[in-house]
């Protein structure tokens, strides 16, 4: 009875465990089984991934970077440029922690430089002829590097050659302003004016000085400015302190425009058209030169006139005087004329970019960019080579777990190492020309790193409001450099912070209005969602407008161990917080954009605009009402899209919703695009982030039509004003439409 | 023994069943199973579902549809519109066969009426003021719905009010030519020009005129142009045939721009920011009026003047004579002046778009959008309501299959009864505007049926090449109406054929490169690929330059189905095909859209470009390479993109593959918009498809700098052969970028 029992057992599990195999394997279920790409296409962002990759960035890697960068000047397109090419482009390539691929892009570009064998001049010349007073042709070297002969005279790149002759006059900061103020006391024509850096844009300080008949500018900057007062190179100066060396040069590009200047609108390839040199816009109508502060305390402090408004006095143990023109009856210089012999000359030069790409895995056509420019105008450590540094640092851990199989993003990431920045964001600008449809259609973000390290205090970001989010959380999951268990965040918001509608207080971060980095063209001729990050000051230590090797021959790698981040604890501090939002970005399922912070902002502008212009606006028979409606429908249709995200179980759904999803967050940005809202502004056509010069906290556009109806109080500049009013209006409307599926 | 053998099969299939069961459903696959969405996302076209609605689609509910759409007259704004408006939205929200949601869209638009108090006359008055004719102020009846009040005097829009009076001359088809030779033969200041409908657009017979000093235009169709020269209503022309009555005015719009004239660029909202009136570019400088062939004959065959050469010469029974100006000395009309009392106003007014939308199953936020226009001039049963019957039948029967639940479209199908199209595709323009980034991030196609039926003989078809192929799979299938088994397809390329290279013979198709109809603002502005068909003449049976009721009064119900289409059967065709297509874009898993046939365009285009103008542009230093490399990198990447296809096993991969595809082959044309290519029209910016006058079978912005340059023989006119041989290489290789995934 046992046995049959137990065969009677044996023989049902056999029939059983038959029964399991053949419905197991041997029945088809109704949807078939699940094909192996399912469970990859839902996959989100691994957060050990994350922890793995900040564990690695090595500051050690980054030091060995600025000092590999470093060791030549590589102004763009000279040999050193080319240098730091061939290395950049053996790291992307290296087998073991390379990129997919890498590759160079060439645009041929307009550039102006120094002639070698003319240097430029600027001296001091008697009414007999007799040179009293040469400036400086070169900085004063500290260190053997500033002794390469590489190193680029300082010059304004685009000012004209020329040899203008007259007498000096103060003219502050060269802006609209000071040369009005200046010309009600001195007749300016025939003049040569002095200014210092700040206030205006560089090119922008001879453009204003030329309709009052001035001939020639020397800009200069003061100690007032840069070194928080101190000027003497025997105790207090670099070598030992990050000031500004007595005889040290900003150099930098003088013009308005970016991009290549003979190719607007078109990448700058060989066969491609060029405008004539004379149709050239944005740049200085006369000739303008750089020089230290050691050279324009000798002629500013010879000034003949009475005594300059205070807000003109700067740091010099004299007063700053205005009027004259020319120098003091007292002075040896009396009666002598400030001569400048400018030789610049323009030549149009093959430039590159260095690209690399980590093809996507699941959307390999969903792009995030990463970039910085590779030239400088000297060795550069500081700008750009500290992003360089940040930026090889990334590719290294990223590339490495590429190659060794353990990591592919879901989307693909290309990186950047733009050419010419310097001399107007070139690179970058032809790059977005040539490709443009294809990167308007499928970029997602594109992350700029430029200068990494301004100085070792607290974190600065600026971008799209729909970035706030994934910068927040990944500041939060970053060491601050130097403070013991603090995040980015948590020291960033000591510094800078606001108070949020939504969120409370939170750290403040700044808008990319304007055109200070090779985000440019991504913002504003793309329209993509962009963002720039460094470490920077504590304000309440140093006034300084920049660091102050900034172009400068002092900027090098002893500068920038010793003064900017010994250790390079806030450049790793940089690329952790950098490439953890790359790889949010990259991996996410649904991408880190949040649409309902771009509603705050607009809401800011909108209660803003309300404020200043609405009753002067009603008075003009302009209303704001289709402002406030459209605000209105972008508020509603990014709360509703927030909540499709928060009650939708995504990673079980087809991945065509999540792709809806996250192609609305990514061509957001592209809806507030009009080639035609700034007529006037070459290549800018976002209309909430455009530059303004109005300085109000609001639309741009508005901001400025206002701004000039108001002062010429005309019919049409009222026009205007509610024209903008209707673009911008439309383009929210239309921001908003792209919230939602279908209507 | 029985018994147990029995229990024991029994508890051993039991056994099993669980075993089965448990395999089946317990036991979760490695992968899972599938989840219910792979195969819906997987779904293709539905060859079985075409076929069924081929048989659904029924001519008997067309010419229903055309009865009800003609009952009254219903030019935009009137009360006849919003008759149709709400026999649109009452049909599209029919719980039985309407759409999923359909509703109006307001613009407040400007347009141009005559006078019902005051109306528009021509006469001939003699030296002393006494009236001796009287053009006939409204077209003669013949059924009792031509004596409808609301039956619009003929008029030209747009044209200025005014009172001249002056000698009359002809100058033929008043294109610049015209003008040019007449003024050889006589002082044309102070004169009324007559010219007949052709060779130059509307307002332009005006525009080109007034720089002659002309004062004022008449304009009429020449039985020439239009009856194959027949004239008489006693036994010729309507109602005996389709051919226009002698008292027939062709209506018309007088501008050369598309869109709302006080909102370029802008959505004409209430509040929108208007232009000043003066501001208007493109409309008559000077007063014109359209008349009919009777008053004409009366007017041109009494001129003065020696016989007008050959090719101005129409149908008229006497000698067309040229110069003059005014009357022979053997006229009645001697010495007598023509006079224009215009008493044009225009008016901003409300007109709506009626919309209506099926939501997409599996890519809602993937839109196939099919519209015409809804306003007609009179009673409009041609143009467009032949075009609205056919989108009614189109409608009713997929409507009904969404509404029984046996069909959803994978994506989500707009159809838009545009309103204003009359005055200047008013209607589909503002909509563009309005949703401008949402249109043209998410738009597959737009597919546009005007005037459905011009005459019985042949299909004829225009739009982007990528469309060909589907429009060819959909002809094979339809029957071509009044042949016995013989597709549209083969009837088509009996009409019109051209040897491809890639196909050998197949029919021609046209291109939308003017503004004839609503495909204008998708094709130019938004850069989406579309098409429109029609059913057409056979060109060996007349040599009307269009069906002759054409904006005229006779354009009626009666006309329609009794000369344009009895039975109704070139609609049904028309409906079939275009359903046909529409279903295809919809549904397809891979979209019917072929980069190859778009390659093969733009080689024939180059070919004939660097026939025409190589030699002569080497000669200028400027060369072609750039455009030869672009076009030869559209066809790699598109041979690559059809090999991707092919090879790839689309149903059973990721669903982020076959978009990614669709996406690339979806935003083909957007990659071609450039807006500062062409800086002189409004709203063209495709730099393949925008129109031309230089008449070139080649690209058209090239050709007409080409054309401008040769005539001017100046440097900067060659500059901009050679600026725009720039936007054009950028543009094409752009285009090729976006057909590969990555770099």
């Amino acid at each position: 009875m046992i046995k049959q029992v137990l065969i009677g057992i044996l023989c049902g599990a056999a029939v059983l465990t038959a029964g399991l195999l053949i419905g197991h394997y041997g029945i088809t279920k109704s949807n078939g089984s699940a094909p192996s790409w399912v469970t990859d296409v839902a996959k989100d962002v691994d957060e050990s991934l994350i922890q793995k990759f900040l564990s690695e960035v090595d500051n050690k890697q980054i030091q060995e970077n600025l000092r590999e960068l470093t060791k030549v000047p590589h102004m763009a397109t000279t040999a050193g440029d080319e240098q730091t090419v061939q290395f950049m482009l053996k790291r992307w390539q290296d087998p073991e922690t390379g990129l997919d691929q890498a590759w160079r892009e060439e645009y041929m570009v307009y550039l102006s430089f120094p002639d070698p064998k003319n240097p430029n001049m600027v001296t001091v010349v008697s009414s007999s002829d007799a040179v009293l007073y040469t400036a400086r042709e070169k900085e004063k070297s500290y260190t053997p590097d500033q002794d390469d002969p590489e190193v680029v005279q300082p010059y304004a790149a685009y000012s004209p050659a020329g040899q203008p002759q007259g007498k000096l006059v103060y003219a502050n900061q060269g802006k609209p302003s000071d040369y009005q103020l200046l010309n009600k006391t001195v007749d300016l024509r025939g003049t040569i004016a002095i200014t210092r850096y700040g206030g205006a844009g560089r090119a922008a300080k001879a453009i204003n000085a030329a309709p009052y008949g001035v001939i020639g500018v020397l800009v200069y900057t003061d100690p007032l400015d840069i070194n928080d007062g101190v000027m003497s190179d025997t105790n207090e100066t670099y070598p030992h302190s990050w000031y500004m060396p007595p005889s040290g040069v900003e150099r930098g590009s003088f013009n308005t425009q970016y991009g290549d200047m003979l190719t607007p609108y078109l990448a700058a390839k060989e066969e491609t058209y060029r405008i004539p040199v004379e149709n050239i816009k944005g740049i200085p109508p006369i000739p303008i030169q750089p020089i230290g502060f050691e050279d324009a305390y000798r002629l500013i402090c010879e000034l003949d006139g009475t005594a300059a408004p205070a807000p003109w006095q700067g740091a010099f143990n004299c007063t700053y005087n205005f009027g004259g023109p020319g120098f003091k009856p007292t002075s040896a210089f009396n009666n002598s004329d400030v001569k400048l012999d400018i030789f610049n000359y323009a030549e149009v030069k093959n430039s590159s970019n260095v690209m690399g790409v980590i093809r996507g895995s699941v959307e390999p056509d969903r792009y995030v960019i990463y970039g910085n420019h590779r030239d400088s105008w000297v060795h550069g450590a500081i700008d750009p080579s500290s992003g360089t540094s940040v930026m090889l640092e990334l590719t290294r851990v990223l590339g490495r777990m590429v190659k060794q199989g353990k990591w592919r993003p879901r989307r693909s990431i290309i990186f950047g190492s733009w050419g010419a920045e310097e001399f107007g964001l070139i690179g970058s600008a032809e790059y977005t020309e040539q490709y443009f449809a294809k990167l308007s259609e499928r970029t997602v973000a594109y992350i700029n790193v430029d200068i990494a390290v301004f100085a070792n205090a607290t974190l600065r970001a600026s971008g799209m409001p729909s970035l706030q989010n994934v910068i927040f959380k990944a500041t939060k999951q970053v060491d601050a450099p130097g403070l013991d268990s603090t995040s980015v965040y948590d020291n960033w918001i000591r510094y800078a912070n606001r108070t949020s509608s939504t969120h409370g207080p939170i750290p403040k971060m700044g808008y990319l209005s304007g055109a200070g980095s090779d985000y440019a063209a991504f913002v504003h001729y793309l329209g993509i969602t962009s963002m720039d990050i460094s470490y920077t000051y504590d304000r309440s230590k140093t006034n300084a407008r920049i660091y102050p090797a900034y172009h400068t021959a002092y900027d090098t790698f002893d500068y920038a161990s010793k003064f900017i981040d010994p250790g390079f604890v806030s450049h790793q501090a940089i690329a952790r917080t950098a490439g953890n939002v790359l790889i949010r970005l990259a991996d996410s399922l649904v991408l880190p954009l949040n649409c309902s912070d771009y509603a705050e902002i607009l809401e800011d502008y909108l209660n803003t605009a309300v404020t200043l212009y609405q009753q002067q606006l009603q008075a003009q028979n302009i209303f704001m009402e289709p402002l406030k409606n459209a605000v209105g429908s972008f508020r509603s249709a990014a709360t509703h899209l927030d909540q499709v995200i928060r009650s939708s179980d995504l990673a079980n759904e087809t991945p065509l919703k999540v792709r809806r999803i996250n192609d609305q967050l990514m061509l957001l940005d592209r809806a507030f695009l009009d080639p035609l809202a700034f007529p006037d502004k070459y290549a800018y056509r976002h209309v909430i982030w455009a530059s303004s010069s109005a300085g109000k906290p609001t639309f741009p556009g508005l901001a400025d039509a206002y701004a000039n109806a108001e002062l010429s109080g005309q019919t049409s500049d009222w026009d205007k004003v509610h024209y903008h009013l209707s673009v911008l209006s439309q383009a929210i409307e239309g921001a908003a439409h792209t919230l939602v599926d279908v209507i």
